[in-house]
């Protein structure tokens, strides 16, 4: 732990985003003025609604957590444009995902894709389509050199550079191959829950709380001893987000959550909830799950017979169980951490919103 | 000019090119050994393998070049890594632009799309055929991420790393903005030459000439009037390369090119080419051109058509001209500029190489 500095009483998550989402809209306006040719307009606009759209901010609120958690003084600003850039880092993965899971929609909006794909509208269907995914495919790729660009423009010190960048190539890497397993698994049903929890741990254990913690951490100077904590905090809490992330996936209220409950199951995602339900299948309910899962024509009947499996064989149950599980030994090494109060108070905050949630 | 420092009389840009193969293959030697999953292997292999299959080397090259051009003195180890970084990078750009093409192959062999159906073969063709985009939009982000981990992983000094993001930041916003304007113009057929030579120095000329010779003259604290310089030879160069590009992409032969002599105009390639055809084209040879151009299904046939119509229009004589006016024009600069012999003797080589070329 570096020698300790004042940290309010509380810490002010709400500010914190909007800090967060004024760096990233200053950033993207001075995108747009400076775009090389007018047509660009079009592709910078989408990212920008996409980003003002919605979304918990879960990274960048961690990154910021994670510098106070290490006693950051000041020097806040690089801390938040490093966290703007997990932000837009973010925004990059979102839109390859939703193209490569072929989602039509993403926080209740039409996904970059499926935006893009209106700039060529008045062409045949399937061109207009394939253009929508070529853009988004660009798109991606400017939101992530543009999460590079956002962070080593901050006015860090040579120690803070140094710091952070294996950080960040490690969290960028781990992705990247969660992605590809995801991918590698995506349409074969299995009862292989190990292979699930993989996944679980490196698309969003790592990526989404643990690395975020880190980035801030370092960034402040964090010990070793400081990055520890912030992990025994951020995998059970990472991992009991993705296990509600997938209950939502199906079981979720479309309304609340801004994506179709028939997605994941269409998609045919290979979750620990799936693998617990067909450890406990029958024959008949082993049917159910593999005629469907994976089937881009399922329909509402089908989804409510997989529903119907997932409740009868205890999945949904365990499922529960499991996020219970995971959110207490969280809460247990925040108790047994020396975090300022303040940090450990949002850290709490942050567990519950993102386990007991309904979007 | 920076003071002189001691360059060899020669350049040996095959002992450049060594090296920095060298540089990439312990890079991903490296990446192998520390996969997080055993399943990474034949990604990461695929990747190593379009890296091997050969490919101008164009872009290190020039970086190199550039370095010794503003009189850099000891300290190769860091161009060789940014040098690298370009080549990754480039790799990057070439993934996803196949994707986006629906091209077969790249350089002689499969491309990463089509390589990496196999992984999934034996399910059905439809689904092996997107787990081949899936998982090629996903190297593609790989190779753009760690060509960044190559070059921050450099022993740069403080000085060197402020000098060069910039540039690289530039260059990347503006090769991805060449490949919207090119995805955007492609399948309509107009005489906009002004908006085709547009696409060209954006993807082209500045991409792969103009900044690769920034990105090392700027790491051996090159001046702004060693940029200007290296600009005017690079930007006319660029152009000849691209239009010699365009041109084999049509009349070159497959068994030299490394790819098919249908792909361009399948895709319905927007160039300065057929632009120039369309300007002069009567209305029966404009209707071969807009009847053939963008077709997926174009056979040989339809192509010996639009041949003709290129060559009957003086299209590909003009273009032809365009090369020889450009190609004179970077020799100017060169004569014109204090580069030291040896550094010039090489540019000369690579813009001979770039616009003289059957592949």
């Amino acid at each position: 732990m570096t020698a300790p500095a004042p940290v309010a009483d509380t810490l002010d998550l709400a500010a914190v985003r909007t800090a967060v989402d004024r760096t990233l809209e200053n950033f993207l306006a001075d995108k747009l003025k400076t775009a090389e040719a007018d047509e660009m307009v079009d592709v910078i606009g989408v990212l920008d609604r996409f980003l003002r759209a919605g979304g918990k901010r879960l990274r960048p609120l961690l990154c910021v957590c994670g510098w106070h958690a290490a006693r950051g003084g000041p020097g806040l600003e690089v801390v938040l444009r490093a966290a703007a850039a997990l932000e837009l880092f973010h925004a990059f993965a979102l839109i390859h995902d939703d193209v490569m899971d072929g989602s039509d929609t993403r926080r209740g909006h039409p996904s970059a894709h499926r935006a893009l794909q209106a700039v060529r509208d008045g062409s045949d269907a399937k061109a207009a389509e394939w253009f929508g995914i070529s853009s988004a495919i660009l798109l991606g790729d400017l939101a992530l050199i543009w999460s590079d660009e956002l962070l080593t423009g901050a006015p860090m010190t040579a120690g803070q550079h140094l710091a952070v960048r294996p950080v960040l190539d490690v969290m960028r890497s781990e992705v990247m191959q969660g992605q590809y397993l995801d991918l590698l698994a995506t349409g074969t049903v299995t009862g292989d829950l190990q292979q699930a929890m993989a996944v679980v741990r490196y698309k969003t254990a790592k990526y989404t709380v643990e690395r975020p913690l880190h980035v801030g951490a370092v960034l402040a100077g964090g010990s070793p001893a400081d990055l520890a904590v912030c992990s025994a905090y951020a995998l059970p809490i990472g991992e009991a987000f993705q296990l509600r992330d997938d209950l939502l996936g199906v079981f979720g209220d479309p309304r609340e959550t801004g994506k179709s409950d028939l997605d994941d199951l269409r998609e045919g995602k290979r979750t620990p909830l799936v693998a617990m339900a067909v450890q406990r299948a029958d024959e008949r309910q082993l049917a159910v799950l593999r005629g469907g899962l994976g089937r881009p024509d399922l329909d509402e009947e089908d989804a409510a017979a997989i529903r119907g499996v997932l409740e009868a064989t205890g999945a949904r149950q365990r499922a529960e169980e499991m996020i219970t599980q995971r959110y207490t030994a969280a809460l247990q090494a925040l108790e047994q951490s020396e975090f300022p109060p303040a940090v450990t108070a949002a850290l709490k905050d942050i567990a519950r919103a993102a386990t007991v949630r309904s979007s």
